[in-house]
């Protein structure tokens, strides 16, 4: 909605951008390993799942990427046979920028003919023994939350740069799995038997990873699940056909991980965590696809599964992404009306400027202003926090420019302030970092 | 899309906007109270469940918004508090806009530092005995549909202003429950015993409505209804156990609110009545929310559940109001093609301009002119209709100028009428106004 | 998202879109009957169902549509009385455009005063004897993508210029129905009498299909719909059922659609064909709807459902076309992953400017560019194809201009390479034309 002329737009929404630019951020969600948090190669930086699965997409068979033992430069160098089917793609924009940022690439499209020079340039670069910190200097990313397995031992790294944040998929889904049990014992010292140990099993980890800094509990749910509270007398069976190697039902199943979940939830509640709630991905829907490249969605999902949980635990802060663009709408009511919901950025097939744009003037003009986390990257490798977050940037500055200054007759500075806010400041209030 | 400069866009919807100001409109869907329209104090305005639904959400405790035989500007005081929190949203952008209209308030925000005087300089414009005159003369309304319970005599005030609109939800959804039964037979002197005495007591009550000059029937509707024509030896059992006081199971009682909804479109048939449907909504979802702040929805709803209605009532007119905005679609298809299915305003959650925008748009590019009620305010006091309707007539008029003369090679005039009969000229013929 | 002057968006799309015009085009979808392309009255044109549901729904009764025996002329007359009311929508503009560009008709509504002028104009220029051609050239189309029954001959026309393309709704869902079974055996010489001679008689369709140039294996799906390999033991005694002409149940119809429609996408598979699934339309909803003015839709559909038949077939390229906006995303997401989905243009109450800018915008965002129909026209008659694609190459060309050139920074020649490859070049790569 425009009253005011689309030159002043523009303008005003560049001068936003630049000041929104210098704010140094913390990335509330990502996938970097701690251990190795930037890429070594094009092909660490091409190997990032958008690339591979948009070329197999495209046409590339599977095998000319997942072939075993194939070495890093061969693998960019198939890679970018496939790049112009995907010039178009906004992923395929970050990798761009990123190089041009990095690695002072002058292109604007990486082709057969320059893309080996490209490659050693940024080999070059990485190699620098302090390029983790020059990454993060540049892309102006100061503390970077992490998705750890729940038997992380948290060590070897700088749990303040690299905050620790407890992923719990497996436990909820996958304790069928005798290797996750396995793990659980380990990391514990508890070898379960019943719904109290598994449960003290649990108290374990939040209280190693808190211990260590972790600001999150986190966790990706199918478009089907739908938590509740359940009776102890419904999971003991299922729990003891685990124990003894049995094959359960999926109603069984489903017990057991509405059980963990919900434990998981108390304990959220005890040690004051927020809960991270991605919901809506369907895992392997695409068998054959790429490593990643497999997770699909179906958009009948509705926030209405969460009613009891949110109910539940008003004491804890349930920072929500959601996959389907059509669940945008229930996520921003409930955030208007639950003190507990939290909008959490702009997830995976969400993650697109069409779609940004449209969940992002909802959001800033609906919600409380404290409610509201911009953004994360979900990255792998560092290189990739500057490109997504300036994709973002760019929207939130189009969208301050014309919904609060122009038609709203906000200052510059409010309008700044409230941009400040959604990408940095309420990542601290909400995460308490 | 736009293919023309967009300053000539700015220049000219803002043309538009002066025009379609001057407008007098008739509001099609209020919660007015005829015998106290108008506010007398700012509580009666931040009252709003908007403001105490949006405070409580960012993190004011219910019990300090509803404690017990609080005064009015110590309510007002303990808002303020929480508003630098919410001043984001389109909700709070209302309540300065009317601040800033009828009570010569000329700051932007309403800080606890401003809020006092404001107060009372509200207090005492609201005081001048024709206050209720002045708010309507100065918002351009000239008539107001009220909602009314079944059982409200329709006396001592002027139903030409406030015309009656017979409100079904209670008999619907709550007939199981002694005091709606009581309140059935005192307003219509019958006792019912069967299904015929019931849609007799139910004749009573549209007889008394269109005497008194009701222009609708109109109902909020969870996402699970589905309405279909129940046989009576479905309805039957049900029916008597509920005189009997006995409980009745979900399935009983979705026989007993399909009969009656059912009923209620015979007499709307009959009596000529449009039936207004407000489709989505789940009540108490948020159970510790704040008055009027509990109910949220289900996107996963469908006008498919309709479809019998539609087709077996043909001489009904149903203007429909949706809650999820991802339901648009299916109305703007719905009444597109079905002659008795009318686009209805922008309800509750949707009506924030991101949704507005969205689907204003495809409403007047897709279904005939003749069956699109623009907007009502859906206001409890008469100060919220000017910047309610503000909003709506701001992305009407973009979406005209944009759409229409730009992009289509309208006149401005043809431009103009066209959303003269969107605000004004549907209501007075698909109302009978 | 504009961080450039709009102005200069406005401009560069217009010069776009002049380069796009030029452009000579395959329309990938129509219902083009070959032996009568062309339009011979403005009755062909009015009659497009488009207009017709529309004045219906507007309040035209249907009886005076639908009369039977009326003449051509009055039946436009009778039609053109209700064009006030439908002159705000997108579907009379492709009316008023195509008559000023053929008929040379000069104003801007078609009216009771200047309709009869235009009738005769019409009429005498649609009477030359090479309308056909003048129309295509004029509307720079080359070949048109027909929709032909199972048993069409495909004889007496050129399939080069008319690309036969086999639908299979009729087998599908309508085995059941004498007269289908009737249609098969007497264009195959095959009465089938089980399960593999039923297979046979599809193996004789595609054979003749392929042998005359199709190109398109194609069918409309209800939202239900979820196809499975069924087991032959599942299928065998419903198709007895069926061929002795006794009474199927809607679970056993069910296991018949699911057989019939696994073998076709077999035979897709053995005769290299796209299978275009056009997905989520209900039939009959308006029961008392104007011919092919009854269909509508429940938005609650997934392409979850599909899961399997993706990935059991590989092999299979299927252009997917969604009726319901909600649905797109997904379309994107699983044209991203699975590498033999393809987006294939904007279906019906899906085809107006609001949805086709969000979804494109959306589209050529995140997907491959080869995996992208742009648009195709769905036209009964010749004379719409023009205004259907001039609708959607002003959206395309405003889309290239904001998200491309100005905001990515790509030159307008890359721009208009994408541009034509989403309007021809994958046309031409996807159906192997």
């Amino acid at each position: 909605m425009l009253l005011e002329p689309a030159r002043m737009s523009a303008e005003l929404a560049a001068r936003l951008l630049a000041e929104l630019d210098q704010l140094v951020l913390i990335d509330p969600h990502t996938h970097i390993n701690p251990h190795a948090p930037a890429s070594t190669t094009l092909a660490d930086i091409m190997g990032y799942h958008y690339y591979t699965e948009l070329a197999h997409s495209a046409g590339m068979p599977k095998a000319q990427i997942e072939e075993p033992g194939l070495d890093p430069k061969t693998k960019v160098g198939r890679l970018v046979e496939w790049l112009d089917k995907l010039d178009n793609t906004v992923q395929v924009s970050w990798l761009v920028a990123l190089c041009q940022k990095f690695f002072g690439f002058d292109a604007d499209r990486i082709t057969p003919q320059n893309w080996e020079a490209l490659y050693d340039k940024a080999a070059a670069k990485m190699a620098e023994p302090d390029w983790e910190d020059q990454c993060l200097r540049s892309s102006r990313i100061e503390r970077v939350f992490l998705t750890n397995d729940f038997d992380d031992p948290l060590e070897g790294f700088d749990t303040n740069r690299y905050i620790p944040c407890l992923r719990t998929d497996d436990l909820v889904f996958h304790l069928a799995r005798p290797e996750v049990r396995q793990r659980l014992a380990k990391c514990t010292g508890i070898e379960f038997t019943n719904t109290a140990t598994l449960k003290d099993a649990f108290g374990k980890l939040f209280a190693h990873f808190t211990k260590k800094g972790a600001r999150a509990c986190a966790i990706s749910l199918p478009p089907s699940f739908a938590p509740k509270p359940v009776g102890l007398h419904e999971v003991r069976g299922p729990l003891q056909k685990i124990l003894a190697h049995e094959a359960v039902t999926a109603d069984e199943q489903a017990r057991v991980s509405e059980f963990v979940f919900w434990s998981l939830a108390e304990y959220c509640a005890e040690y004051k965590l927020p809960f991270d709630l991605m919901i809506g991905v369907n895992r392997r829907v695409y068998r054959d696809g790429v490593y990643q490249g497999q997770d699909l969605f179906d958009q009948r999902v509705s926030l209405i599964q969460y009613q009891e949980l949110f109910n539940h635990f008003p004491q804890v802060t349930f920072p929500i992404s959601v996959l389907a663009q059509a669940s945008n709408m229930e996520l921003v009511s409930y955030a208007w009306i639950f003190p507990n919901v939290v909008m959490n950025g702009h997830w995976w097939y969400s993650n697109i400027p069409a779609h940004i744009t449209v969940d992002t003037r909802a959001r800033l003009q609906a919600a409380p202003r404290n409610k509201q986390v911009g953004y994360y990257s979900d990255m792998y490798k560092l290189e990739f926090a500057w490109p997504k977050f300036q994709m973002y940037r760019r929207i939130l500055a189009c969208v301050l420019a014309e919904d609060f200054v122009l038609d709203r007759g906000w200052t510059e500075t409010q309008a700044l302030d409230f941009g400040k806010q959604v990408l940095r400041g309420n990542v601290e209030t909400i995460f308490n970092v």
